[in-house]
């Protein structure tokens, strides 16, 4: 679940193994290059962080921020819930 | 289904988009470096073929390919399948 | 060099290992996602053959075909002519 | 520069752009997976760390960590410095 802490949107996955964690984050790459909007990523073997926030604003969360987590978890939902 | 063709064991996939295909595809790279043993791969949007054979051996199919295809089935069948 | 064949562009790469090349391919994936425009992708071990055409456009080489090209040439040049 | 710092062999990383920084994260995650070792790994946008510690040793620097630090070293070494 996406839930906001210190003015950003960060949520925490944990897959079966590294191989699914960045197979998982090879598709967030893509999407955040397409929305030209990086998050934070933190991982170490089969756990992911994302954290969101908008640079250019200060650094708080805005409506770009809320678009790439909708889209992260379009791809989140399709792929890897099973 | 992996199937034999021209002394290769194929597999063709479709998956629902690039970032689907090519999120699998880094997990194929991921292990195919593991096995130290890399498949023939194609790629073109949505779809994805892989080609094996032992290139040490003249290039004929192997136990080290049905070892990589069992592999990547599991990863198939675990993040794609829904 | 990009050529012309049978109505694609054309270009072929020889890096030092798979690593490398892998490396280079996910590039092309995230330039690929953000121009949502993919090209045909070939890839055994160190080798990669990259194959660009325009499917609406009837599978012939468009602008949209030498701006991509373009964009993979820098990320081909920054990165890995050493 | 690899330094230790609380216990892990830290390395810091700053690159080109984003799809520069992640087409060496994905070559990291291969050699990983060929290691069965995996770092701590911390990306935003051209930037990136690693922090490589022993998990079965009670999270300290090991040999284990010496030897992929050292390949991931001839990666970017061969790939990234220009």
């Amino acid at each position: 679940m996406w839930h906001e802490e210190n003015n950003e949107l960060v949520k925490e996955y944990q897959f079966q193994d590294f191989l699914q964690a960045f197979g998982f984050l090879t598709q967030v790459a893509m999407l955040s290059e397409k929305h030209n909007h990086h998050p934070h990523i933190t991982n170490v073997y089969n756990k992911v962080t994302l954290r969101l926030s908008t640079h250019d604003a200060g650094n708080v969360v805005t409506p770009k921020d809320h678009q790439l987590a909708a889209d992260i978890d379009k791809l989140a939902f399709v792929v890897y819930m099973i």
